[in-house]
């Protein structure tokens, strides 16, 4: 039906006798026919779906490879270069003999001297085989021309493609509007699917469906209720089959096809699930070079640009319904944010991994809202109770008029500690009983969080037919066998044994500079802390010794709000760097597969930007204030900046506004201005160039191609900043929770923009990911439950020594006179007797407030200055700080505790689910018995004999027969 | 060749169409027949190996089941009885029209009014449907004669039996020497393993065999090298195969049976196979009565006595070769105990589960040789600076006279320190820094423990072809099932929806009883506790107020040593007890399936256990001296006893000699008296009764078929007793390591004995439990994790609470005047101004120093008499109890950090495995691929065309042609 004249059809067919000579001269031929066309007629172009289908309009395009080509504007050089690069092939395969031996030697020369240099050209892909100096000059001198380098490549994907046609797979080059991109478009036959899918041990439904029983209980009347109120919060996708009806799912197998419905050959495996056959089958394929070069590796030299599967379609109002239109419509939309996700469909356009990460974004929105909800209360009991609060009503009140030490050396002067009110009423808002009561739940919540995401992703294993996958070894990555290709080659004068992996020796170096990096990396991240320490007390020292009153009355607002951007700028960029470091540092490490380059580069980016993100509030939670020393002898950074001190409400919150401002800052920044403000950017600058430049750039783009157009999109790189920011995320709403409990709710925001925002990127920003099975979520499940464990710890700290709980549980229980909290904060400040101050260190000011000051009151326990021994840490401390350690051990080993047995008491597998396994599996063996039963019955009328060793059909034959033979000898013997 | 004239032999010969009465009539004429012959030749009862094959000397005997038959003394009526039984039923399905419903109604109802009597003899299985109260009295009055139970169970017999020959297993029955026994032998031919393997997704070996390569580098010199060393060590079995050549494995497939090497058939499924696959259709194979019956139903129905497979053989020295007999040589076996245990052959014979259970004990032994060696360091190092001890030398010394507080009211009297010299010199051994040390060190070595298992684990999942095995949920138990069809018994009137499971609300009153249960246990012990608590107080005060003054001398050695005996005592005691109680409420409970009820009743026996063993254990370590209060206001228990307090060496002396009781009390009398004893003492009564009663036991016993020898095996009741006695074993090496550095040693010792002993037990004294395949150890390894877990925390506690290691670093770097220990035991100890006595309570004889005393010294950090606030807790006790709680909090911390570490450095799955996994995948993907290519040469030289729908053939049809049709048509497209 294709059968044009002049149009190029690839066949499905190969023959592994004449690989390489055919395809170069019918590419050249290919190559110089196209010239005379112009373009395919639109009927054609509508038919073949603007290039989703092959020329033949039938064959599905399931795989992209480009390649840079010659443009064809200077192109007549170009052309004859492919000429003649063909020709030099085909006279080179003439020339070997009948085994091939001699000549293919001396390509392989060839090609190592070409590998040796580095290819000329930055490649998209992050993945090139780093080429060390001492290959570089070993190469040596003789400068070969780039054409020779195009030859090569030229020869390397004739080679590659020569293989890929003998596993079956069918391909077709086509003329491109693109200048100096070449396609090969792959499509996959339906006996390489069916082959390939047996490999894969893809699990597919059968025929045969069953119904999913409800059991009619009550709470089967109840969740369906649920159910039906939610109905409007899913999204509008019509399933194909009802509910309650599910089919039977097998692993596929050719021997076993009669149980699959294969009624429409083309629908049977889906766009996702051919595009990764195709990218199975491309992984496996290597060209023979001097080292066996898979995708990977001719990627990342160059010999391809990139490798991409094609989207189902556009997603223009006008374009026919596909999947990917209807996930634009339904899911990539800011206006069904309040709706569910259709997972399902996910999986199926984008492929298990990608639909893992959105179920789990999901639920850990879903289960946000809970977080949020409790967390605005907790914060709303703390407004309402704000007033009866003692301690704060006895800072405020008038009558106690305590005398307070300066706040600093020399220019500040006593102060009167009702002018703290204000903070002292603020900080109960974070810090009552109520926040105790907050991190427990949200340690608990975090536990159940792990448990619901432990049944959704085994549902949802389930339901995608995953149950029974595992994880396999994947192939090496292409630098990791160039290294060991490297090492073989270096060490190939001694005796012949294979090197065949990299040992720890090999590793010694990159893994001794991973260590020093990481920690130089953290040592820069304190440093910068410190840092902004410094550049605190000293700008506070200055504009405290400034003379204009106002700058003195503001130095305070000023020098926090200052330093807390400083801190944010810094914690930005950091971010950013820290990214680039721990991907060079893996790099450098050379990991043998994808999986775990991906690893650990995931450890080394969270570990740097967690430490990025939490040194600050660490500090401030834990160390700030606690290393102030006493009036009269303080201490001194530099021997002249007095360390900072909390406020008196307490550092809590000073913690709860350093946490708010990271918080919220990181996540209008660099979420939302960077995500949403850069792919806008992008598209002003391609507008004004398109203006400018190549006028019809944008009329050229709507008769693209499918290829082409997806071509021009962004390649899929991974989940992992993804989650990365989800997880740090997650610390933030885990870690100090017992300081911010707004921080869920701010989570829940940015959450409900971050689905759609990434939905869209995914939609229609990016070339379509090859889709890749996966169980769970691998590592990040572990990053999860170690914040989280993390997390226990920290707020166990951040209750009993950031905040006043435990001091004022030890005064109400211990030293009250009457219970009551009366007399709370003249118990925590110790007294001072201003005559001890250091030389040169007392106030200039004495008469500030208008009266002689003896004594001072500062916030510490230390004896008074006529004790014994004065100014000595007092029994009150000690005291304290028990009940403080006591309190960590006893909120530490009980949440955790409770996590476990959360844990315990929710099962993994959700019951309906393992009852659904246990019931297919009866199902299974059933159908195959019956199955058996047909067979035996068939074989009967037939009355085949013939005693075959084919354990099948000698079987048969033995339940065959069966009583006719024995049972009449028995009756014989009777 | 067996065809001797009236030997019947059961043909593999089954027809669906005439099921039961065909059967009927063959064993009613076998029954009558056999009474003919005498016994077997001896020529063929050793062709038939003592009964491990059928009659015709070829099919293996796979399983047996055995039923209760009228003994052959009495049995002319019995045997009448079977007649008449079969005549009915032969009456009866005559009677049954074309479609035989009307008779099978009859039937099940005569089958539900025999199901609602109690089975009439008690079964050896655990397994027996609890008939309610309720069903009984429906059941109602007239009384049948047991006959017709007889008749009742012979025909659900014949029914089961029917559905078995249905699936393709052949069965025969025999007369046999055993009266009241029948024997029903099954075999599975040769098409019904290959029909179940392929449901069981066995994976087997296949013909292709590979080399896993060693790579030459240093590494695996030195490990040849200490395997060399080893040698000796392991036993001598001799490998079909050499180390390194290993089959590549695929699950069994008949379409693929090509791959395997079915040149010996009867070889190729083992015996441990073949009786798995035959208890895998024994289970799924259902009676349709009221209720469907199972295997498990029919056993606890007593439809059916017992059921098991047969050993291999015998293990005399005049046996002939067999695994049981190697087992036995050179593994169940005393003289071998310092070799590796053969697990292979292990796993060979009993399966993976079973084979999963000696591999992991045999790791917890190898990893306890190091514990106990460090343990034993430890020791010494204690035992060396004893000497070196500054307070017990200051404690010893005779010029630091101190005077100490009476120890009990009125009777006793004023003490010298000196005097608690040796104790406080034996206390050094146990409570010195090295503890620390060894703490940590045993918490990482539980840590590395389980990491190792993990990996050895894996290492025998792929050994034995089990990766991508998945545990699937198993076959609901009998009594669950009962129970269902009870529940929809009695809610049949309501309208008809059929009851499939049991519903929280059922379970309640089971659920409240097993709280209540649990709960009422562990008082039962906590009350227990107290009460050798006070047995101690009263004896105590009761020896000292004897008038005999060696009584009084001896009263603490002979009160520690009867409580101590009265301890072991009761746990040993309670242990049997608690056994009982846990399997009652777990039968209470109706779990659903196996494993379920396996889990939950190992996860109660193992709490009511763990109580039971450590709570006087712990009650020691952190209460025991704490509640004493001080002199002049002491604690009292029922106003009259005073609380016991430690010995001066504090409590961690106590500690040890009360873990070294129960510790070595439990494994001695428990583990080797019990496990030794019992058995011999078995065999003692068996050897007296058979002289006194039947003589000619012994001889028959020689003539005994297989499957005789076999019955009078005891059966075997699952692996829990096993687990459970080492998890205790391990709590007691890991929990309070940090009080006795010996344990380890202990254990180690047991151990070595326990691996033999318990093969001993699986080789000889158990029937051959049916292989079960198992991933893992399932609970065990979670019980495991807990218990090292929680071994963290108590070891942390006991460091910094039960021993004297915080006081003393507190005094040493905070108190002492020149840093030294000088003068610890001075400040531990308070002061007590004796006039402060209440009145009644000083001591009668003052004067029994020799001196008069105004101050003693009593140990406790509280103000001395003089001070503003006498006898309150001093500004010490607080700063010690931070110290010791901020240990508590980093000791627990970090090591628990650290055994993170441990637990991520350690890959999961070793590399050489994951390397291999991956290997063997692309070499199957390779042969597969092969085979395609293979299979297209012969089609093409076939030249077969015919575009058959089918997958396979339509593919190998495309790729059949290439080149032909296409290249063509494309050079004339040219």
């Amino acid at each position: 039906m294709a059968e044009e004249p002049g149009v190029e059809v690839e066949s499905p067919v190969t023959s592994r006798s004449e690989q390489q000579a055919p395809h170069f001269l019918r590419d050249v031929i290919f190559h110089g026919k196209f010239r005379l066309l112009k373009a395919l007629t639109p009927e054609e172009n509508v038919h073949s779906q603007h290039g989703l289908y092959f020329q033949d309009g039938e064959r599905r395009v399931d795989y992209v490879l480009t390649y840079s080509a010659k443009k064809p504007g200077g192109s007549r050089s170009g052309r004859q270069s492919v000429h003649l690069l063909a020709e030099n092939a085909v006279a080179r395969s003439f020339r070997r003999g009948p085994h091939g031996r001699g000549p293919r030697q001396q390509q392989q020369q060839q090609q190592q001297q070409q590998q040796r240099r580095r290819p000329p050209q930055g490649t998209r892909d992050p993945v090139h085989p780093p080429t060390s100096p001492a290959a570089d000059v070993e190469a040596g001198g003789a400068g070969e021309t780039s054409n020779g380098h195009e030859d090569h490549k030229a020869f390397r994907r004739e080679e590659f493609e020569g293989k890929l046609r003998d596993t079956g797979l069918e391909l077709e080059k086509d003329d491109t509007k693109i200048s100096g991109v070449g396609f090969v478009k792959i499509h996959a036959p339906w006996n390489v699917l069916c082959r390939e899918a047996e490999f894969m041990k893809l699990k597919m439904p059968t025929k045969k469906v069953y119904e999913v029983k409800q059991s009619g209980g009550v709470m089967d009347k109840i969740s369906s209720l649920v159910s039906k109120v939610l109905e409007p919060l899913h999204p509008h996708i019509e399933e194909h089959q009802p509910k309650n009806i599910k089919h039977l799912s097998h692993t596929f197998s050719r021997e076993k096809q009669h149980l699959f419905d294969l009624s429409d050959k083309d629908c049977f495996f889906d766009s996702k699930t051919r595009s990764s056959i195709v990218f199975e089958i491309l992984k496996r394929t290597k060209c023979k070079a001097k080292y066996s070069m898979g995708i990977t590796s001719l990627l990342g030299n160059g010999v391809y640009t990139a490798a991409y599967p094609l989207h189902d379609g556009d997603i223009n109002d006008s374009a026919e319904p596909n999947d990917r239109k209807l996930l634009y419509e339904e899911w990539a939309n800011y206006s069904v944010f309040y709706k569910y996700q259709p997972i399902g469909l996910v999986r199926k356009y984008f492929g298990e991994k990608i639909g893992l990460y959105f179920a789990w974004l999901g639920l850990y929105t879903q289960m946000l809202i809970l977080a949020s909800l409790v967390g605005v209360i907790v914060f709303l009991y703390g407004c309402a109770t704000v007033d009866d609060n003692i301690p704060s009503m006895e800072i405020c009140h008038p009558r106690n008029n305590i005398t307070m030490c300066p706040m600093c050396d020399r220019v500040c002067s006593y102060w009167k500690l009702s002018s703290a009110c204000g903070t002292a009423r603020a900080s109960h808002l974070f810090d009552n009983p109520a926040t105790v009561f907050f991190s427990i739940f949200m340690a608990l919540w975090a536990a159940m969080f792990m448990e619901h995401w432990k049944r959704r992703q085994m549902r949802l294993n389930y339901e995608w037919d995953l149950t029974g996958f595992e994880d396999e070894e994947d192939h090496p990555r292409a630098e990791y066998e160039f290294r060991v290709m490297q090492k073989s080659l270096s060490k190939d004068r001694r005796p012949q044994h294979k090197m065949d992996k990299l040992t720890c020796q090999d590793r010694l170096p990159a893994y001794m500079t991973n260590i020093v990096m990481m920690l130089l990396m953290i040592g820069v991240t304190f440093a910068i802390v410190f840092g902004v320490i410094l550049y605190r007390i000293s700008t506070k020292a200055a504009l405290h010794m400034s003379s204009n009153p106002t700058t003195r009355n503001h130095a305070q607002l000023t020098v926090k709000t200052t330093a807390a951007i400083i801190n944010l700028v810094v914690i930005l960029i950091l971010d950013e760097v820290y990214g680039a470091v721990a991907r060079w540092l893996t790099v450098l490490e050379v990991p043998k597969t994808d999986k775990s380059f991906e690893e650990r580069l995931i450890f080394k980016t969270f570990i740097l930007k967690f430490f990025n993100a939490f040194t600050p509030i660490i500090y401030i939670a834990f160390f700030r204030g606690r290393l102030v020393g006493r009036p009269g002898s303080y201490l001194y950074v530099f021997e002249s900046y007095r360390m900072e001190e909390c406020t008196h409400g307490g550092c809590l919150m000073e913690l709860c506004i350093q946490l708010s401002i990271t918080m919220l800052g990181k996540q209008l920044i660099q979420n939302n201005l960077f995500e949403i403000g850069v792919p806008k950017l992008k598209k002003l600058i391609r507008y004004i160039r398109s203006k400018r430049g190549s006028y019809k750039e944008e009329e050229r783009q709507k008769k693209l191609q499918r290829y082409e157009t997806d071509h021009f999109l962004e390649p899929f790189a991974g989940l992992t900043p993804e989650y990365m920011e989800m997880i740090i995320q997650f610390g933030f709403v885990t870690l100090f929770v017992a300081s911010f409990p707004l921080a869920p709710l701010f989570a829940l925001l940015n959450n409900i923009i971050e689905i759609r925002l990434d939905a869209k990127k995914f939609v229609t920003e990016l070339r379509r990911p090859v889709a890749a099975r996966a169980k769970d979520i691998g590592i990040w499940y572990n990053i999860l439950r170690g914040v989280a464990k993390v997390a226990v710890i920290i707020n166990a700290f951040v209750i009993s020594f950031t905040s006043d709980f435990i001091p004022r549980m030890v005064y109400q229980y211990m030293y009250s006179p009457d219970g009551s909290m009366h007399g709370f904060v003249n118990h925590t400040l110790s007294y001072f007797n201003v005559s001890h101050f250091q030389e040169g260190m007392e106030t200039m000011d004495p008469l500030h407030l208008g009266y002689r000051v003896d004594i001072c009151r500062y916030k510490d326990y230390r004896e008074p200055p006529w004790s014994a021994t004065p100014y000595e840490i007092s029994k009150e401390f000690w005291t304290v700080l028990a009940v403080r350690l006591a309190f960590v051990i006893v909120f530490q080993n009980v949440v955790m505790l409770m996590s476990d047995v959360v844990d315990w008491l929710i099962p993994d597998i959700p019951k309906d689910i393992s009852l659904q396994i246990h019931k297919e599996k009866i199902l299974l063996v059933d159908l195959f018995m019956k199955e058996e039963q047909g067979k035996i019955q068939i074989l009967e009328s037939k009355s085949s004999t013939g005693g075959a060793d084919n354990c099948n059909k000698g079987n048969n034959s033995t339940i065959a027969h069966p009583r006719f033979g024995p049972v009449t000898s028995n009756t014989e013997g009777v």
